[in-house]
């Protein structure tokens, strides 16, 4: 069985599980505080990030972007028409750029900010930062939540999916990285009905479920984290 | 003919400029100050960053790690076993990790900060930072740099390129944000003996020479910076 190190509320994490679950493939989740940079996590990836996936082989995967690009080519064609990046170039083009879109500018605008400021920040070191969350980081990722939400409203208005008539990575990278913010209830989800009613049909998929279980230890979790009609 | 926008010392539009060489396309070099936020680039590409290639039939590819596997698999093949994304999965994981490593991480810790404090800041506007570079930024970068060195060093003495036997993406990425930051006089080469020497052997390529006769107007060039023996 592979091996995924993750933490539960880690957005990148959460984008690969939900991928796996699509794949139909099931992984052991080690849960990894990065800010420990534990000597053996090192050593399997000197990046010292999550996700890092690792097949029964011992081959290490690391990083979002290069596992969900691995799965694809070990395993995309098993899903058919529903292959998460889809075959045409411009398709893949679309689907690549929302995937960076959320993996890289939405992770470093918003989702890293709050989880790293209420969460990691639980059971960080205090020389590196440990304490109470910095309200400037919280209140400047839940504005710029609101830009990103009515990008996710103007595309799913748009398009079927994000990227295009069918669900694919693109779809997993924004619920993924949202599902974390909710979680803490830090997304506005009446101001754009549109976000909202595509985030259900995401929400509503077998491979969203183990998400909805988690729980991080001493973070209060939003009371319609869970729910289907939020 | 193709168009790429770019800024002379981005880092990540240097790593394409490089990639398009070796694949042997021309492309016209559009300046693009990204801080200005032009509409009509920002219609283009919404995220708004350097590099954005646009084909002749007006596909638009934005972002480097985009346009590096959307290259792959419309050229990839063209060059055979000199491909840049080699064809094994294994070593597709390793040049992709490596990629990542310079576009992301090198980017998030080194060049991106030198290139903005030293370059972008002196045509930005006043309310979004213009000014004298933050020396505290700047020592930050210098000291980073060295452990990115350091790792370089030790990749080159394993192997006989970064990522494995051949030249690769993973070689381009890294040469391309190291030539942005030797621009600038920041690589402090005599400590990494291996790491200079493998530079020399990227910077030597026909590909490279463009990226040596890029000047960016009142920003000193390090003397050394387009001497093939520093």
């Amino acid at each position: 069985m592979f091996q995924l190190y993750h933490h539960p509320l880690c957005p990148l994490s959460r984008f690969i599980r939900l991928s796996l679950g699509e794949y139909g493939v099931e992984a052991e989740l080690i849960e990894e505080r990065v800010h420990e940079r534990r000597r053996e996590f090192l050593m399997l990836d000197p990046a010292g990030q999550t996700p890092v996936l690792v097949t029964e082989d011992n081959h290490v995967i690391p990083g979002a972007g290069v596992i969900a690009e691995w799965l694809d080519e070990i395993l995309g064609e098993s899903l058919g028409i529903h292959r998460l990046l889809p075959v045409s170039p411009r398709e893949r083009v679309e689907t690549r750029r929302l995937m960076a879109w959320f993996n890289d500018k939405f992770f470093g605008e918003v989702s890293n900010w709050l989880v790293t400021e209420k969460v990691y920040k639980r059971f960080m070191a205090t020389e590196i930062g440990s304490g109470a969350p910095d309200m400037d980081v919280v209140r400047a990722a839940r504005a710029n939540v609101r830009h990103h939400l009515r990008y996710i409203s103007w595309l799913a208005q748009n398009r079927n999916w994000l990227g295009g008539d069918r669900m694919t990575y693109a779809d997993l990278a924004a619920a993924a990285h949202l599902s974390s913010v909710d979680y803490l209830g830090d997304v506005p989800w009446d101001e754009e009905e549109p976000a909202k009613q595509w985030y259900q049909r995401v929400k509503s998929r077998p491979s969203f479920r183990p998400l909805l279980a988690d729980r991080a230890p001493g973070v209060a979790v939003n009371p319609i984290y869970t729910e289907m009609d939020f």
